[in-house]
């Protein structure tokens, strides 16, 4: 079994105190690109972005622009020479490339490449946090015919089969339920990934989401759990602050976990509320969906806090603005124009995409209230009335 | 004398909703600017930026970067052909180029450039007020020698004279308390302006300031009071929310001067709190240095609202997120780099100037607390760590 990431890395020293105008490099050019990059604006930082299209939605919102593909050494080493530290918004980097972009212009990169690679792997995920008896849904690795066999012996089914890498969004995942799904996987999808994991079938009450935050010195914190609603796989909406009885054992077992990887920014944590109790389904080392409702809901959102955490800055979380707070993303459809009127208690968050495409996240709405029904019961009557 | 503005202008329909993604020019590329930038980043629109410089600190923070002169009419008509609606963060704008420029595109610019003439003119701003009996310090014109005896005659010594167009924080007002101030002024600056206003001297407890609000529709709204100090005629402090007996009156008599006025956009309100009363010092169509604490201590900044009121949205003001604000300006000194940490109920802005200048307003701290005066401690203190 693998072991936690050796962390060799060569690391500037990073002082409690900053310099105004520092400049964070942000490796892609999504929505979440596009809001750490606001956040570093608002925190008196100088983004740069690097991605493949000068008019990607993160691109939008700097003049330090750098066009160039991710997976090209000399376009990485180029972009990281010019920024004084580094952070990415998706865990499906090139490692190597990016440990040796790293070694070469000694710019630091966090969260550290090493755990990026851990966590993008669902089977070293998986595996480091059994290491730390973390519950997780069951599960045996998936890589050939003769695992698979092995998984479907000893865990039964229904089982899940995840792609260990690049899966997002329910792209990746297959649900096999009788022996026929199961042919049917093996022959279709089997050899078309670099391997899969199996788990266990997990019928779960709800889902629910946490984002953990780490700075260079190890203090962490957290924002309360919230539960999410995945509709087709996608995250359709979010609501919080809710409870789970097993959370703060979880929160405490969790911050070793973190500490063991050496973890420095926002991870997210995905559950499964279930009959056997409170699951990891899957780690993101990155800001999160699930967490966005913290730009209305908090005075420090959740990419101020992973900017904070990488500057190690305190990554205290104040008390939210409001008893009830919730998010519903906004996914693409059919009409030409949306319309929208902009309100108090609800925001909207447009990500400037230049294309709409069926079930494509294009903004996302946040509201608070009295509770997070009501929160939540605001942000959908709003989604009702636009027209997507 | 003068009458309030006629408001010819051609005004495209604007209805209550509104499409994410539409484009707000912004004539402008300094501090103001680059916030309300973010602003309309974070409120789902695009922010085009015209300036000089293309580092402007505006300019930093947006893709949509448009590099001239305000002074050229064609640069500026090709500006406003590529946005949907503009706005500008001075009123210290050429009207005649702009009302053409808005007369041949058809592009709506808010507040009216009618009213940005008005008010940029200490006098008829002057005359505006007294037409609705707002109370001001007593004044009258001076734009020759025999205007300023005469004045000299009616108000008496000391007077304050203040050039018409283009003062800011102290430039263009000269205080004159003797017989030989006064000979001084006649013959070393009277000629070099085109005409000034004399005031008379106006002792007052303390200054204090409020940002209004007006939409298309004439919905009017306003933030709490707040105090400022000014050190050598430059704004140090701002701290909130205080109170004045007289200023619901106020309140209510300026709202009528907003509809009088036609106004759309924040407007804020500069006060002498002084044995005379509460009295007008001076008017701002726009957003404005005493209220940046907004962006800390509300869900919704001045910059939100400034943009709100502009797309005819609501412009309620949602209450405060704490019972005390406080803001510090962050003045060029000699230091060459500037140290911060970043806390939770202090938070640095940095406007990314590319030269620190003696006195040049680089960034700002805003601070929430238990009080205004508690707040106003923590950014205090904060600025004492700091070395500008």
């Amino acid at each position: 079994m693998l072991c936690f990431a050796q962390y060799g890395y060569i690391r500037k020293t990073v002082s409690k105190q900053i310099n105004p105008g520092i400049k964070l490099g942000i490796l892609g050019g999504g929505q979440l690109a596009r809001m750490l990059a606001l956040s570093a604006h608002n925190m008196g930082l100088q983004p740069h972005v690097l991605s493949e299209n000068s008019l990607d939605p993160a691109q939008q919102v700097t003049r330090f622009n750098h066009v160039g593909s991710l997976s090209d050494l000399s376009v990485v080493e180029n972009f990281l020479k010019q920024v004084d530290v580094a952070t990415f918004e998706s865990e499906f980097l090139d490692g190597t490339l990016l440990s040796q972009a790293h070694q070469s212009t000694r710019t630091p990169i966090y969260p550290h490449v090493s755990t990026m690679e851990l966590l993008q792997d669902r089977l070293t995920q998986k595996q480091n946090l059994d290491l730390l008896k973390i519950p997780t849904a069951p599960w045996l690795p998936a890589n050939q015919k003769q695992e698979v066999d092995a998984a479907v012996a000893t865990l039964g089914l229904p089982l899940v089969f995840k792609k260990r890498r690049f899966g997002y969004d329910g792209y990746g995942t297959f649900v096999v339920k009788t022996k026929a799904d199961l042919d049917a996987f093996c022959s279709q999808q089997l050899s078309n990934a670099n391997g899969y994991i199996a788990e266990k079938w997990i019928p779960f009450k709800r889902e629910l989401a946490c984002v953990f935050a780490r700075n260079i010195d190890g203090k962490v914190s957290h924002y309360p759990l919230v539960e999410s609603l995945q509709k087709n796989s996608r995250c359709f909406w979010v609501k919080g602050p809710v409870k789970h009885k097993k959370f703060s054992d979880f929160a405490k077992k969790f911050s070793l976990f973190l500490k063991k990887m050496n973890y420095v920014g926002v991870m997210a944590v995905e559950f499964f509320d279930s009959r056997e109790g409170l699951l990891v389904n899957e780690l993101a080392p990155r800001v999160h969906n699930s967490a966005h409702c913290t730009m209305t809901a908090f005075s420090v959102s959740q990419f101020d806090l992973h900017i904070k955490a990488l500057l190690n800055q305190s990554v205290a979380i104040p008390k939210p603005h409001a008893k009830g707070y919730a998010m519903v993303n906004l996914l693409g459809g059919t009409s030409p124009k949306t319309q929208w009127t902009l309100d108090e208690a609800v925001q909207l968050h447009w990500y400037g995409k230049s294309e709409t495409r069926e079930g494509r996240k294009m903004g996302h709405i946040n509201a608070v209230g009295s509770s997070p029904e009501a929160a939540l019961k605001l942000a959908l009557q709003k989604l009702k009335r636009m027209h997507l």
